[in-house]
């Protein structure tokens, strides 16, 4: 009854989007716009001036609203399953109610649907259940435009990286096994629990953004300056999304 | 005197092309396109088609031959140093003789030009020692052309994802402290030196082209149909690319 598109946008620009996603956007008979909830309005605002900027047939918008997060439940895994669980709901409530004989359904995904999102995790919820089937455009994600901004490889020769968390890097310190570790998912700095003797760090804020911003150095030089930055960014525009690598060098 | 767009043009379809690559390649003055060297011409043609679906401008276009690396020398490191420095030669002549008053010019860099590329590790040689800037477009990579083809999450929830390479998991095996690991530059099917044991492969050859190939599965029951298919894929073309993810799973 409905087929999913689930388009990755890149990080904050319609000028990130593919051929191929701009294609899929303008095939859909309706697209499906997130509103409120984390207190990151300016996205639902981005991915409607995306819609505006690059589609040139008509299919039906429609906002939804996200659930919130039932933060009394202790387990984190059970957390985000039982809200993953709503938004499956709403999807399906919001599919229905605009396009009752069923269609195609567009999604606009920052970055790419594979990268620390939950788009597929939800839609796998509907193809168990109803007559969903899911097709996945990739887009350009946040590790792109930071390796991309500082005009750095992500990889040494030959050399493994790892993609991680900040509660990862908080918990669990360095990753085993790699010089090179990518942190999303941060929101506090988490390098500060880590040695930064012999580690390099370049950090964005905003990637892709009009106000996107850098800094890279050795961690025991810059970190301060990042923290301080960070907070200046998240007290002016209310929210803050960043990325880092961390690089261990031969000094 | 040069300034150098490196331009990450996705996998293998100008459909995977970001708005921002396009008009960064339509704003150059030259584009130089490497042919012959390892065997895989195709891409060289594929470079030429891309430029003629997307050039609205008129650049000058320059081949130039790709240098062979010195399998004599032993150290790994210094092989692939050597074999860089003589591109960054061969790049900056080219540059000279195709625009001998400097100007813009632009690459076209297979996936993205940070993973598992050599083109910013021989521009950052240009930048040293002569009037050089660089510039970085980001690309569709390999990794998420495969796990958009499977429809799969690169990471599980909160959990880390190792990239890294055949030579690392035949010599080091399965990435410690991560439950995903994906593997580049492989060409020897290296899978072959894990035990498979709980271990689900998500494998894509020719990724985002026409004659992308998928498999998947648990490794233990699809790794010699991955091996067949490839060796017959690489014969019927003379070159085969591939990419897999791996990733342990409960059962």
């Amino acid at each position: 009854m409905y087929h999913l598109k689930l388009v990755g946008i890149g990080t904050g620009n319609h000028k990130h989007l593919t051929l191929k996603a701009i294609d899929a956007l303008n095939s859909v008979d309706a697209i499906l716009i997130p509103t409120k909830g984390a207190g990151k309005d300016d996205l639902a605002g981005l991915r409607h001036e995306i819609c505006t900027q690059i589609l040139t047939t008509q299919p039906k918008i429609a906002d939804f609203a996200l659930p919130i997060r039932d933060e009394s439940t202790r387990d984190y895994g059970q957390k985000v399953n039982d809200w993953h669980d709503a938004i499956a709901d709403i999807w399906l409530n919001t599919m229905q109610a605009t396009l009752p004989q069923g269609g195609t359904v567009g999604f606009l995904v920052w970055g790419d649907p594979s990268l620390y999102d939950s788009t597929l995790r939800i839609a796998d919820r509907l193809t168990k259940t109803t007559e969903v089937t899911v097709e996945v455009i990739p887009g350009i994600t946040s590790i792109q435009t930071l390796t991309a901004g500082h005009a750095i490889p992500l990889n040494e020769i030959n050399g493994p990286v790892t993609i991680t968390t900040g509660r990862q890097i908080r918990d669990n310190g360095f990753p085993a096994g790699s010089d090179t570790a990518v942190v999303m998912l941060d929101g506090a700095c988490s390098f500060q629990h880590l040695d930064p003797t012999g580690i390099h760090i370049y950090w964005t804020a905003y990637a892709g953004m009009e106000n996107e911003i850098r800094r890279s150095g050795p961690l025991a030089e810059v970190q301060a300056d990042i923290i301080d930055t960070r907070a200046a960014a998240r007290a002016a525009h209310g929210w803050c999304m960043d990325i880092y690598l961390l690089r261990r060098t031969a000094e």
